[in-house]
């Protein structure tokens, strides 16, 4: 493996201004002539995210020599419109307060205007997908958005699910997290015209990329520091949601802490020092450590994807954010 | 005007075995490895809809000659599953606790559910164009999702302000209701490769009908009988939906009578009286009558649409949907 050479400080650096670009691009697609759905979708656009998909989506092009800006530019506000569609709506599944430290686009303007204003977004990339006029880009971006809906249903339907299995969170999160991950180094590729042993490499790479991502995002959850997370700790055990760290400690703990557990997690009362106490067994158990070195074993799967393409400045950009994303301070 | 020689009953009874056809197309294409997508997806599809949409796009497409069953069942299957999303968006939206006499999806599976499935179905409709590779037929639909979304935007942005006018009401219909149902006629004539002028006068006869549809559905929420709206009267006046009707009695009524009405729709309490009163104002400033006369006029101006067309059956069937819409009773 190529040892990093760059941090993610210079990669973020390094794209600045063909970020501005796709930046530029989104805010001249929003252009609804019902006022409204302009101020709700630019406000959650402009709500504190990273652009790690359009980032992605510019780095993969390159990486594969193809240098279209239009396309790049059209590519990164279509996986950003699909991602910003998913945040409104998960806001108002969740019930959620607060995003990213301020106040989501449901507590300033309802549930109603999230739910539609998310409809518009949705449908607003796949309007533009249309204007790429490449078939399979058309479908690539149809069946991502069908997988993520499938990701969050299989979700739903396992809240609460006590003997949730590491497999099938695996897949839960592979379809709700990395599939637009993978998507947005996929369409990269496809954008380039790259030989399909190139758009294979970025495509398993935006998988395990975004499978690390979700794994680290989830076992922070539990012990971050409340600031860096935006929102309160153990949020996902609130709303019945089992992850990593919680499905390690279940099948390690012992009989009297997983009948607490299960009494917990099912019951609705859930007291601040019950979160304290989840930790410290988690800590204990080894829990959140085995989560942050699966996160890390996804990472460096991701990083070995990247083995076809010889050393260059986007292959190490690619590494890095790979890095990145299990950083516990991201 | 050719007289009508066709009624609804006959329309649909010549249709059966077609839209039997997109029935099916509907069952194969759900099958999402998701079980739980599957079901709430087809619980909704099941309860009750008349599949007005694939009718006329079934019709619309004969009337052009287009007889590619392929096409016309996947259409059919589209349009379908874009009104079935907008059904449970719309159910999470109203805080429904009724459809069509029954309980909505989000009644038994939740809000979350329903948001999710109709992602999916969005989703899987647009994925589904992408199969008829027409490029006119992606920008329709995906335009026609975006002024789906904005009409309910517009509907949103303007509850419980009594100043809405007729103009803008009917621009919210035409956005939230009508779009989709013009589309369903314009799709069977590109299906069915018809010249400009024919895919105008279905255009413009489905955005006709469409709005004649939802003046009639918004009056008759004021005065159709419990049983045959298949929820309780009065629903849109609760949640602060200023339809026609009220439009009319707001602009007639006396000072004292408006104060009242004012109070009524800014306030939370209603009273079952309160409605009541409000009906026989209705009644008696002749605001039903007025709705349901609009509704009439947007009829007739639909079946004017229709003179490019020598008589037909699939005209006379057109004329049948035209003359169904506005019925007191359907």
């Amino acid at each position: 493996m190529i040892q990093n050479m760059v941090d993610m400080e210079q990669v973020w650096s390094e794209h600045k201004t063909l970020l501005s670009e796709v930046e530029a691009e989104i805010r001249r697609e929003l252009r609804s002539e019902v006022e409204l759905v302009n101020k709700v979708a630019q406000y959650i656009i402009d709500s504190g995210g990273k652009r790690i998909r359009p980032l992605l989506l510019i780095i993969s092009a390159h990486l594969c020599d193809g240098v279209n800006k239009k396309f790049i530019n059209m590519g990164g506000s279509i996986v950003e419109f699909i991602h910003t569609a998913t945040l409104l709506h998960d806001d108002v599944i969740d019930n959620a307060e607060i995003r990213r430290g301020i106040s989501p686009a449901r507590v300033l303007w309802g549930n109603q205007a999230s739910i539609l204003v998310g409809d518009y977004l949705y449908t607003l990339a796949l309007s533009l997908t249309v204007k790429i006029d490449k078939l399979e880009i058309n479908n690539l971006l149809a069946n991502t958005c069908l997988r993520m809906a499938e990701g969050e249903m299989l979700q739903l339907n396992h809240n609460n699910n006590l003997h949730l299995s590491e497999e099938t969170y695996l897949q839960i999160i592979e379809y709700k997290t990395a599939s637009l991950i993978s998507t947005s180094c996929l369409f990269g590729a496809i954008i380039a015209d790259a030989p399909e042993v190139e758009k294979e490499a970025l495509r398993s790479y935006g998988k395990n990329l975004g499978i690390a991502f979700q794994v680290a995002d989830d076992t922070l959850d539990y012990i971050a520091d409340d600031d860096r997370l935006g929102k309160s700790l153990g949020e996902d055990l609130k709303e019945g949601k089992i992850t990593l760290p919680l499905i390690h400690l279940l099948q390690h703990c012992n009989d009297s802490e997983r009948i607490w557990l299960e009494k917990l997690i099912s019951g609705d009362d859930f007291l601040p020092d019950d979160l304290t106490k989840v930790i410290d067994l988690m800590i204990a158990y080894g829990s959140t450590d085995y989560a942050l070195k699966r996160a890390q074993s996804f990472s460096d799967t991701a990083k070995r994807d990247l083995n076809s393409f010889g050393d260059s400045q986007h292959r190490q950009a690619l590494t890095a954010i790979a890095d990145y994303v299990v950083q516990r301070d991201h």
